[in-house]
């Protein structure tokens, strides 16, 4: 009984029939029919022109993305414990030739206006030191918490005032999005995002994420620099296949709503031992080595976690598209009888 | 009736096969256990111990190569017409932190110890001159050219005198090796080759291919660069099994061979029109404009090519593993008749 | 009377004739008389072998060592206000290709090897994390404090236990040695100190700094780097004699004793002002808005600096080798009028 | 008797004077008075707007030029024999993050919009290839040959018509402005020049070239750049007074023409010998080894050069500002004797 991540679960059955469906040859690269289609569909799915290339990592997705808005000599504001600055191997610093991660602190790895105001404004306007030319964020956060569509608008709004672009890490966005309620594009284009990075392989993908831009023009950037980092495949057309058939008849919400589902019937079992709202399908928990070592013993696997401040010990629990539901019963049952 | 490229071929059933064995959860990134069988598993192919990291592309394959033998502030030897030199977007710059490309001729884009001689015997040992650090070149090569065991090995002698790294560019490593007849291994470890770009997906596979190292340190480094650059996919094991499925049984061998005879039988009908002899899965013919457009009229699709000297026109006709047998008689039978 | 910088200061008299005798027509780039010259005067200097490069900056100093001794996808640590990290410009990032600067705290800007291990034990030895490679302090540091010999040398045994490279940024350098009162090499090479930035220009020199290398093999790839970055100059003995003039007959410590000796008399001034013990040339007082004023009312010139927790304000003070005695007086007069 | 390079010649006294007047404290980096007046300085001598930085050497002033011109994933078309590609030791890859240099053909290492289609007019216009961004030509020519005003004029026009930036490689602009006879601004802003690398150090300078920019947003950018490369001095005052005393009363040409007289004297000794029209102050001869030996053993030195076919070698002369007339007049002598 796995609650690792839902980075290694199976591939959603709609998307192995895509994937199956895409086999027959057509043109290389992003000129098949499938890949295509990409674009409108994205722009329909978030009720605005964008563009949307396929990549086959997140890592890949987010870099690209503050590659393209930030250059080298900058730098780009994000959460001290941010996927990009912690679990991406120096990825951005690959990417955008060197600019510098420069990190807010923020409740549940949560950024606001005010947290980025305190490490950009002592900054001085001189070239010794980096000036910011970007935010990103994560949505649902590393904690999974998920900003609401105020807080990436007041978010949006201070990037703009600044002249920053404003990234958004959507690992798990589909889970953010299922968890509000809202619109895709209300929290994304509308709010004023510039670039989004569309997470698939968590929610039932196989090897395939988007990068959205809500800005053409970065996007004709961008097609260079994925081709120039070996991220142009060959037979593009099953990365676009498993996109497709996760946005179409909202598979993508779907499946999210279930992994969030599956957190919410944990997390009520958890009192409290929560260390962070459950909003999305990970749920943080204070557990001591002996109440982890007991529920290891009845065969629940996942991460143990960092203890925080006056807590004997952690552990990080992910449910995903198809956790099941006698695993995520029986787990539940068994936290709330440690 | 297709030949433009291997490049967008369909999947082999035993990939596809693979693929749906793979799919129930397991540890994520290069954790599982179907990628953990790699380096065994190509140890055995090459008959000599060696690392096997999967990646999705060919150009991430060569230029996490290429990276991996020379400093930012070096030079690679490859023939002008190399993959890497024309097709690869700059992606050994970005790879390489800005590293050079030194072009050397060669008929038939194959190159020699001679032509790499004359190249970098000129450079000034100093500063101001970028050094030579690696050669890099492609078996087959661009022109479907095969490299002899004692070509290999003459270029590996003269690689270890001058104290360079050798790679070799395998995308159709699998048609060069068909054509020999020989182990895998005589072409490679065994004639001093470094590092190996195993093509997958133009001979079957669905987008990965292997990054094969006969030294383990080189492979060290390159598994924190592979997750530098965004290619460390999560569920690394649909990776893995393409790579497994494909090595099994010979079945790269199997397919490659399939390629290299559709392409032999389309050779025997060009006579004077081929340009190089055809050794592997590419033919590259004379054709005037009237001649191309005529074959396009009967529903032959293939590339265009710059006409050489004295010609008035080319094209370049690909094989794959499992090109019609029907389509390559009548595109015999159809040149034949021009 | 400005007390702004070190970094501005007048040049040294025996560095001008040192200068005009260095004019005549020679080698070009590192090849004259007076570049050769160097590697034997600073390894006469240290008490050990050592290859010395000129560079015109202490930013590119600091950056080639950190390329030598971190790759692209390592990390640096140094502390939170390391001038690499504050006020480079992001030179770090651009010299070692996107390398990761990982921020210790420690008081007077200083770093231990328990700052160090809470810093990168937790980090996990997998390739989604990057993974420190080098430490670089800064000697004096940028709040003018001085690491001992028994400190340094803590710093290394640490730095060897766990395979990091050691770092020195000694922009001044001089400060520092002469008030340990110490052998150069005592606190470099003996005690295990990798690369040296040895700061000239502060010092009384006009656009010279010396790296020093304590392991031959770094040096010649540095030679390589220096030219690639555009820092070989043509005329490179103008930068080789400012050096040697400045090691000669100690220059570089009666320059920077005087330097010290004109920041302990102002020190001796400020009483509870002091923010920070005063060990070389820089001197950090709490300082009212309304005083600062009234120094400034005064002739005074220097930098604000932001208040430290319960101070209304602070300033940094900071003498050179030619500090006016009457300035140098009067200033230590006013503060204490204050 | 030396005729090896401009590249090591004596400091002309009007350089001295400007730098010991340069010696009083003044604001760091290039906030003093001097480096301030630079702008308005080149503003004047170009008869244009533009920012003028000061930089320490020709290689880091080109490279910070095509940086600004070119992105990573771009191309910048030079003469195969152009400094940036033969002699800069990979510093155009380590600036541009691994832009490529495309080599263009040209007699004299000069090149033509006709040689730059021929070069660029087959890249396919898609990710797979790199595409230029920029054009790089050397004023003089590496050969000593001058770009005549209609002939860099045609060179802007086709690179505004193509979308690329313009640069100028000038270490040896004064050469070419006193054989041309025209005002500055004529062969560069006016002709469409983009970014100007203007030679100082050559000429009788120290170690100070100037980068001006026709555009003032690239200045802006590159003042990043300068600082994130440790090229930004904390006494730049020295580098700007070398470059205004170079400009102010013509000193720049006045030496200049110095050059460029000795070396038509020496020309016109050669007569068959030369291999190239001398315009400059580079003489290209051929030169049999014994002759070298003859010219050596009676006190002249130079470098040899590679014979050009049908030559039995060959050898470069340079004059410089100071060159000697009884040296140049003896040496134009000897070889007439040959």
């Amino acid at each position: 009984m796995k609650f690792f991540s839902d980075n290694a679960a199976s591939v959603h059955p709609k998307v192995w029939d895509a994937l199956k469906q895409a086999d027959s040859p057509d043109s290389a690269y992003d000129g098949d029919a499938i890949s295509q289609r990409l674009d409108a569909a994205f722009s329909d799915l978030f009720g605005t022109d964008c563009a949307a290339l396929w990549i086959a990592t997140g890592t890949a997705a987010n870099c690209l993305a503050l590659a393209a808005l930030c250059p080298p000599h900058g730098g780009v504001v994000c959460h001290r414990e941010a996927h990009i600055e912690v679990d991406e191997g120096g990825g951005p610093g690959f990417y955008t030739h060197g600019a510098k991660l420069m990190l807010a602190d923020g409740e549940g790895a949560k950024i606001t206006p005010a947290g980025i105001a305190a490490l950009i404004d002592p900054i001085r306007d001189d070239v010794h030191q980096v000036q910011p030319h970007a935010i990103s964020i994560t949505q649902a956060t590393e904690y999974g918490r998920v900003y609401s569509v105020d807080e990436v608008a007041a978010l949006s709004t201070f990037a703009r005032q600044r002249g920053l672009g404003l990234h958004m890490d959507g690992a798990r966005f589909a889970n953010a999005v299922a968890h509000l309620g809202c619109m895709p594009g209300a929290i994304t284009a509308a709010a004023g995002v510039t670039a989004l990075s569309f997470g698939c392989v968590k929610n039932g993908g196989m090897n395939a994420e988007a990068l959205v831009f809500f800005d053409p023009a970065l996007a004709d950037l961008t097609r260079y620099r994925r081709k120039r980092a070996g991220h142009l495949q060959s037979k593009g057309r099953f990365a676009a296949a498993q996109l497709l058939a996760m946005i179409e008849d909202d598979l993508w919400l779907d499946n999210a709503g279930a992994a969030n589902c599956a957190a919410q019937e944990i997390a009520a079992s958890c009192g409290d031992r929560l260390l962070h709202p459950v909003e999305a399908n990970e749920i943080f928990v204070a557990l001591a080595p002996a109440e982890a070592a007991a529920l290891r013993a009845l065969g629940f696997d996942f991460y143990d976690w960092p203890a925080p401040a006056g807590r004997p010990g952690a552990a990080r629990l992910v449910t995903s598209w198809n956790s099941d539901p006698a695993h995520v019963g029986a787990l539940a049952k068994a936290i709330a009888a440690l």
